[in-house]
C-alpha cells in the first residue's frame, strides 16, 4: 500500500504528482494514515490531569472580585482546560468541568441550551437553581441537574459565598454541531416552586400514579447528599470492599439521569487498592471529601477535598483512600452506552506505578 | 462580566495577573467566550462541499494503478477532506466519507474496528464484502453494511474494476476515543456462506420465528438496489410530489441500521424543488444516478452521476432534478436521535440562490 | 393444614361450621384447593382438537345459503368450538378461529373492536377488507391484520366465494373485561385507498424516512403469499431440514404484527418428523396447503388441506408431511411474552403415538 | 343475519338442522351471539363487592386455631369469592385476593410458582418473608414482592399473630395456562440475607453503579411504609387535592412493580369526593386505614379499617374520607397496558348513589 506498483524511480515523481492532485481537490490517502486512525486501543490527546482545590478555591475567590456577572458572559466559571487539548476550555474531548462560584446575593442570568448541565456542591449554602420554574435548593453533597434546553438560573440569597463543580457534554454537542442556546426573556426566569422534583420522584421506587416521562432526562432533579450517604454506606456494608460505587439514575426509567452523562459516586475507605478498570470514554472526578491517591495508566495521584483529576478513555484507573473519602465521577458512558461503543473491563494486574503527577500551583495570587 | 468590580486603573493589572493565573495552572475563563460556545444556533466548522464524480472516478483508476493494497494500508480509499475541518481527512465532524476502488481479482485484507462502516456501490461488479463469514455480493445500488466490530473485506473475483462510497462514523468515534481495532490473523477471513443475511432477513416483515436481536445493528447486511428502486416508486405513486425518501432500518427494530449512522435514499423527479429542510447533525449526499441542484443555505450546488456532496448541521437544503435522481445520504442522525439532540423543520419560504459553487477540478491527472 | 389442630371429635363440628361461614361471607380456604390452583405444568381445560376442512367447506357453503349478513349478526362466522371448554365458543383459552365465508358480490358491516383479529385466505379471490379506509385485497395465501379498535368490512366485488380463517384474541380480552365495540356510522366505511400500508411498509427494512410507529401494531396490514413462499423456501435451504418457519413482525419494531397474537407460518417437507416442542399458551394451526400428521400429547392427528386443529398449552407438539405442506399458527405467544410469561422448551425424544384421533365428520349437510 | 335467505316456510326446518350440524361438529355461529361476545362496553361477570375487616379478621383468627399450615395446603389463605364469578375463589377474573394468617412461631413452607405475589402487611411484626434468599421484613403499611418463579416462605419468629393482605394475579395467569409450581426440596428455604434488596435498591433514583435489570421483575422487593407515608404527604401538599396516588415502581425501569399487576396506594383526606374514573380492567382496595365511603357505578360502599373491596371493569369509583384514609390498590392495568388494552377516563359529572351495599357479616364465629 505503501508504493509504487512498479519499479522503476520515475514512479515516486507519478507518486508525487498523485498526492498533490488529490490534495488539490480536497482528497486524502486512506493508506499513509491508516494507523493513526484506526489505532488498536484508543488513543486520546487528553491526558490525565490533576487540578487542585486550593488553587481552584483561591482563583475562585479572586474571581468573586474581579468579576461581575453579567448577561453575555452569563457566569463566574473557570473551566478545566486539559493541556493535551491543544488549548480548548474542555476537560476532555466530551466533557466540560468547572468550579463556578456565586457570591452572597448574586444571580446568574436564565438561560437555556441544548447541551446538558450537572452540578455538584462543593461547599456553602443558600442557594438554589432555578430549573424550568422549580427552584433547587442545594447544599453540599447535592447533585443538580440542568438537562438539556430548560431555562436555568442560579440564585444566592444566602450571605456566603457558593462553589461547585459544573459538568457540561458541551464539548460533545459541539463537535455534534448541536449546540442551541437561547436567553430567557428576564434576567431571572419566575419560580414557580421550590423543590417541586423532588417531592414528587424522590420517593424509593415509589411514583406518582400514571407517571410517564415523556421527556429524555430524569424528571428528578436533585439527588440530595443524605441520600447517597446512606446508601454508600449500605453498600459498603454489604459487599464488604474497599469501595461502593452509585449512578444516578431516572427514577422513570432506569437509565441515566441524562441522556449524554453518566453521574456517580463512590466512597473509598481505608484498606486498600480498589481493583483497577479501564472503560472507554472519559471522565472528570472530583474529590468532595477525603484524602488518597489515584493510580492513572501507571502514574500516581495524590489528591484531598476539593481537587478535580481527569482519566482519559481507556487508561487504567484505581482509587485508595487515607482517610474515607467520595469522589463524585461525570463521564460519557450514557452517551458511548447509547451508541453501542461502550467497553469496560477490570484490570487483573494491580497497577505500578511509575511515576508521581506534580500538580500545577499558583506562586500567589492575586497580588 | 467583562470588566473588574471597581474602577481604578490598577484594575487591568489585577485582570491580566488573573488571566495569567489562571492559564498558568490550566484553567480558563467561560465569560469571554460565552458566545463561542454557546451560539444560538450550530455554528460548524464544516462547510458545504461538493466533490466531482468524474474527478474521484479519474483518481480512483490512477490509484489503481499506483497504489497496491496491502497489510498497514489496508485498503484503497480516497476520502473527502471537508476544507472547513483544518486538514482532517473528514467530510464532517462525525462522519467519513470516500471513495473505494478494488480493481479486476485484487483483494482488500481482513480486519475490524469499532468505527461502523456502510457501502454503497456505484459501479462495477463481481464484488462480494465478506462480513464474519457471510459473503455479501455487491451490485451497483447496493448498500452493504459492516457493522462495528465484524470482520470484514473485500473481495473482487471479477473482471472489472468495481467502486464504491465509503461512509464510516469515525470521525465520531474517534471523538469519543472509542476507536479499537484488530487485523484477522488471515490476510482474508474464510467465506461460510454467500448472502445468508438477505436469505434470512429480507422478507417484508417476515423473521425467522423466535427471532430475538441481542446485537446492537442490523442483523440484514445487504439492502439490494431493486427493493429499495421499487419501494421508491410505491412511495412516489403515493405522495403525488418531487421527492420520496426511505431509510435503510433494522428489520428486528424497525430501527436504524446502525446505532450511529441513519442511511436514507431519495428519488427526486423533475418538476420543482423539494420543501427546504434543515436538521441538526451532517450528512453527507452521493449522486447515484440523474442530474440536478441543491440549495444549501443560499448556494446551489449543480450535481450529477458520482458526486457528492456534505450538508453541514443545521444548514437548509432543498433539491430539483433534471432528470430522475436518485441521492444515497448517510448522515449522523441515528447518534443525534439517540443522545436526545436531534432536531429537524421544514422551511417555509423557498431559499434564494445567492452564489453558485464551483467545484475544483483537476487540470490533469497522472501526467 | 388438612386438619383442627387438636384432637378431639368436635374439632370437625368446629371445622364444618368454620366453612360454612367462610361460605356465608364469600370466602374460600385455599388450603383445600391449593393443589388445583396450582399444578406443577400447566393443566388446560382444552383439548387437542381438529375440524376437517370438508366439513368447514361444506358448512360454510350451506351457511351462505342460508344466512344473510345484516347490522347485529355482522359475520358469517363459523367458530371453532373446543369441547373441553364447556360450550363456550372459544377454540382456546385465549383465542377464537373460525372460518369466514362471503358469497360473490357481497359486504359484511364496518365495525372496530379492541379485540385484534387476523384473517388468512383459505380460497377464492376478489375480496378486499377496508382497515380505516385502506382497502387491503386479500389472495391465498395471505395474513390481512384487522388490529385493535381499527374500523374493518369486508367487500367481495368478484364472482366467486371466498372462505378464510379468523383468529381473534377474542377470549382472552373478554376474560379481561377489555370488549369495546363500535359500529361505523355508515354499512361500509370510504375506501380512501387501495393497498396502501403495503406500498408504504413492505419493503424488506426500508421504511419511509423519518417514521416512527407510535401505534400498538403493526403499520402494514397485509403479508402476502408470495414473501412468505419465497421466504420459507429460502429458510429451508439455508437450514437443511424438515421445517422451516417464519413469525410475521411489525417492520416498524422488530415485534409481534399484533401485541396480543403471534403469527406464524411453517412449512414441514417430507422426510421426517420435526423435533417437538412445548410451550406455555395454546395456538390454533390452519392446514394452509398439503398433508401429514401432527403429534400432539401423544395423540396422533392426520391432516390434510383446510383441517384445523388446536395444542393447548403446554402440549408436546410434532409436525410430519407427507406431502410439502404450510401450516399456519396463530398463538397466543404475544401475550405469553409481553406479561414475562412465556416458556418454550424442545422435547428431547420422539413422542410416542398412543392413539389417533379420529374427527368428527358430519352424515350429511343441509340435507 | 338472523334468518333464511328465501321466504318458505321449510327454511326453519333447515335452519334447525344447519344449527345441529354446527353443534354436532363442534362449531357455533357467530351472528346469533355477536351482542353478547361484543358489547359496547366490557360487561364484567364480577361484581362490586366489599368484605368487611372485622369479618376477615375473627375468620382469619378462627383459621389460626383450627387449621395447621403444612405442605399440600401451603398457606393459612381466606380468598376473596367474587358473588358474580359463579364460585371460583377469585375476586376479579384476574386477580386472587386473601387475607393470609401467620401464628407466632409459625412458618409456611418454601414453594414458588409462575403467578407473582404482592403482601400488603394489615397488621403485627416480627415476619418476614424470604424470597430468594433475601428474608424481606414485614411491618405494617409495607408491600413485599413475591415475584414469579421466586422461592418464598413466610416466618414468624415474633410472638404476636400477623395479618396481611395477599395480591396475586393467578385467575390471569391460570387462564393462560401457564401456571407453574414447585416445593423448594427443603420446608424452608436458607436465609442468606436480611432486606438486601432494600440496601441495594432503595435510594430515590440512586442504582448500584452499572446496574442493569434482566429480571422481568423490580429487584427491589421491598417498599416501606414510612416512605409511601411520607410521599403522599408531599403529593397532597402540592397537589392541594383530596387525594394522592402513588404507584410502586422497579427502581430499575419506572415500570411496574411486576409484569402483571400494578400496586397502587392512596390517601384521602376528608374535604369532598375524588374525581370518578374509570378504567378497564379490574381492581382490589384494601382500605389500610381510616373510615369514609367509595361509590362504585352508583352504589355506595361504606368502609374502615381492615374492608376489602372490589372494582370491576370499567365501573365509575370514587372516594370520600371520613377521617385521613389510605386505600391499597391492586390492579390488572399492568397486564391491559402490556397489551395495549389500558383505557382510563375521568367521569365528568359526579356519580349519584343510588344504593347504598349492605356487606354480609357473621352472626357467630367458632361458637
Amino acid at each position: 500500500m505503501n508504493g509504487p506498483r512498479d519499479d522503476p524511480r520515475d514512479l515516486q515523481d507519478r507518486l508525487d504528482s498523485f498526492y498533490a492532485d488529490l490534495a488539490s481537490v480536497d482528497l486524502q490517502p486512506l493508506w499513509t494514515q491508516t494507523k493513526n486512525l484506526l489505532p488498536a486501543c484508543p488513543a486520546p490527546a487528553a491526558i490525565p490531569w490533576l487540578w487542585q482545590g486550593a488553587t481552584l478555591r483561591a482563583l475562585a475567590a479572586e474571581a468573586r472580585d474581579l468579576i461581575t456577572i453579567e448577561r453575555g458572559g452569563e457566569r463566574r466559571v473557570l473551566a478545566l482546560a486539559n493541556p493535551g487539548l491543544g488549548g480548548a476550555p474542555f476537560a476532555t474531548p466530551t466533557l466540560w468541568g468547572a468550579i463556578q462560584a456565586l457570591g452572597p446575593h448574586e444571580r446568574a442570568p436564565a438561560h437555556r441550551h441544548t447541551a446538558s448541565a450537572i452540578r455538584f456542591v462543593l461547599e456553602g449554602d443558600g442557594v438554589w437553581t432555578t430549573v424550568d420554574g422549580d427552584a433547587c435548593r442545594m447544599h453540599p453533597g447535592d447533585l443538580v441537574l440542568t438537562p438539556a434546553w430548560t431555562f436555568h438560573d442560579h440564585t444566592n440569597e444566602g450571605d456566603e459565598a457558593m462553589t461547585w463543580f459544573d459538568g457540561l457534554d458541551l464539548p460533545l454537542v459541539n463537535t455534534l454541531d448541536a449546540v442551541f442556546y437561547e436567553n430567557h426573556p428576564d434576567f431571572n426566569q419566575p419560580v414557580r416552586c421550590y423543590d417541586l422534583s423532588e417531592q414528587i420522584y424522590a420517593g424509593s421506587g415509589l411514583l406518582p400514579y400514571g407517571t410517564s416521562n415523556d421527556a429524555p432526562h430524569s424528571p428528578l432533579l436533585v439527588y440530595r447528599w443524605a441520600q447517597s450517604d446512606a446508601m454508600l454506606a449500605r453498600l459498603l456494608a454489604s459487599n464488604g470492599g474497599v469501595m461502593a460505587s452509585i449512578e444516578f439514575a431516572d427514577p422513570t426509567s432506569g437509565g441515566p439521569a441524562l441522556p449524554t452523562m453518566t453521574c456517580a459516586l463512590h466512597r473509598v475507605v481505608p484498606g486498600g487498592r480498589s481493583i483497577a478498570t479501564r472503560k472507554s470514554g472519559s471522565s472528570i472526578f472530583v474529590v468532595y471529601r477525603g484524602a488518597g491517591r489515584s493510580v492513572i495508566d501507571g502514574q500516581a495521584f495524590d489528591w484531598t477535598t476539593g481537587d478535580m483529576f481527569v482519566v482519559p478513555s481507556w487508561k487504567s484507573v484505581d482509587h485508595e483512600a487515607e482517610t474515607t473519602s467520595e469522589l463524585f465521577e461525570v463521564s460519557d458512558e450514557a452517551a458511548l452506552r447509547a451508541l453501542r461503543l461502550f467497553r469496560r473491563e477490570t484490570v487483573d494486574e494491580p497497577q505500578d506505578v511509575k511515576t508521581v503527577f506534580r500538580p500545577r500551583a499558583l506562586e500567589a495570587i492575586g497580588t
